[in-house]
């Protein structure tokens, strides 16, 4: 089960008291932390993320509106004493810029931040035995990077009575997980689906950050649990969204449609709109099981 | 008149509603801000600081909790189309940071950003006309910077009957004003001192950013009409204070009363303080015109 909370739904300029792009996605015991725009840690304070669960940032692009809060959490995690290694994913780039400001303020880290620069095309960067990310490109103005974010669950769950019934050793339910047959000691053959059922499929969240309508995308997550994906516009500025790299309410309920995914909520609404329900009604015209992104609501998967 | 908002005054950590530092002052038609923490454009909005009117931002040095906000401002002026130049005075690594975060994002600015890195001691950096800048060094764990605001004057303030009375025309004014005599064209001399009187100094503020117990740096801001001081820790902390070059309650209280200063405001509170009233009373003890800069207050100078 995944948990997924909004920190900030709005696009570049914060208002409405909107803010920046930034999602806390929790699963297990961790926090993955999804873009980090400005005034995120003060977001994850007031809705009560634990920070010392974020062992894993996730950054999109290098647009503004989506990492500059990212360098503040940084140093707030330096001043709180932080110790445990923090993995950050992000566009080459970003790497240098925070060197920087970190030699500028004479500031040495008293914990090990690991810079995974991003892949070219569609790529797993984390599989932590809990969760696997995926990274692939969307299209936006600069270089940009949506995540699928996928439960991790072998295909076969135990079958506890079977197991105990023929003495399989637990050392072993591991390999009975990935689908193995049991030799027991008298040299009898256990066949797995004896010892297991199918397991159902890992949870599944995409977040396909800032993108043009790009129907080539739906590959990539294609019968997702979730699909966060982006209506900076509503329906009548379509021409104006894909000047800018940007998509409308109309199109993100198409690309949930194509992929088949199970519920879309979505965010980076433009400043323009004060009010969000027209474009949900936009939105849910095209695809029904979609919910604006609200800040501090947590979506549950 | 100087009008002066508290945009940010907490330290390091944002913290119960508070926030790291900004201060706004305003003057004449102009709003010269102060230091840039994150979230600094938020506190802008929620103030209705006009952000037309800002087109000078000083830096006083490059701890996060200082200019971390500086990018997001300059890139919403940017989005917000705008087109006057902006003049940022900060230490020189800054400008390279900031062009890698622009280079990155493809984001070429629509109005002049004209960067003026501090000199070395204690010197003039802006004057307006209306205004004249002071950088002064303070001590703190890296290079770091204090300003003083001096609202500019004429020496001599015109006495408009008598200029009538002795039909000294329009255009030598501004001579009269820095205390030349006057000769009328029958040739006879008029001293100064029957055309205008003495003006009343320029008001004076002084900004004095993060820095360890100094009495040295007094001399930059004698008899100033406001100080801002930074108190990160009650007096308890002393010893703790210096190893972080920081200062506190009684030691601001000293500085204001070395400087003789007509009034003082603290500020870039520790985290570790929920409550600030045992910080005002320390300060007050020893400076009696004293006052916490509470965020959202304008101290009318």
């Amino acid at each position: 089960m995944f948990g997924l909370t909004v920190l900030g739904n709005n696009s570049a300029i914060p208002a409405f008291d909107r803010h920046p792009t930034a999602q806390a996605l929790t699963f297990a015991d961790q926090v993955y932390l999804i873009d980090c725009g400005e005034g995120t840690q003060t977001q994850i304070a007031k809705y009560k993320i634990r920070r010392s669960r974020i062992n894993h940032i996730f950054i999109s692009h290098l647009h503004g509106d989506h990492y500059f809060g990212l360098i503040g959490l940084i140093s707030s995690f330096s001043l709180m004493g932080r110790t445990a290694p923090l993995h950050l994913y992000a566009p080459a780039e970003l790497q240098q810029i925070l060197q920087l400001q970190m030699d500028v303020a004479s500031n040495i880290l008293p914990y090990p931040l690991h810079f995974h620069a991003h892949p070219t095309g569609h790529q797993i960067i984390l599989d932590d035995g809990k969760i696997e990310v995926f990274v692939f490109p969307t299209k936006h103005r600069i270089k940009c990077y949506g995540f699928l974010f996928k439960e991790r669950k072998w295909p076969r769950q135990i079958i506890k009575e079977a197991v105990l019934k023929y003495n399989v050793p637990a050392v072993f339910y591991q390999r009975l997980q990935q689908g193995e047959d049991y030799v027991a000691k008298d040299g009898k053959t256990l066949v797995n689906s004896i010892l297991t059922t199918a397991n159902k499929p890992g949870k599944e969240y995409a977040y396909t950050a800032d993108t043009i309508f790009d129907p080539s995308l739906c590959k990539y997550f294609e019968g997702a649990d979730l699909l966060y994906h982006e209506t900076t516009y509503m329906n009548d500025l379509e021409k104006k969204a894909a000047e800018r790299f940007h998509s409308t309410t109309k199109q993100a309920g198409e690309i949930a449609k194509t992929a088949k995914v199970k519920r879309l909520i979505i965010g980076h609404f433009s400043s323009k709109y004060e009010m969000l329900d027209d474009l949900l009604d936009e939105t849910r015209a095209v695809f029904k099981n979609s919910d604006l992104g609200i800040e501090g609501v947590t979506f549950i998967i």
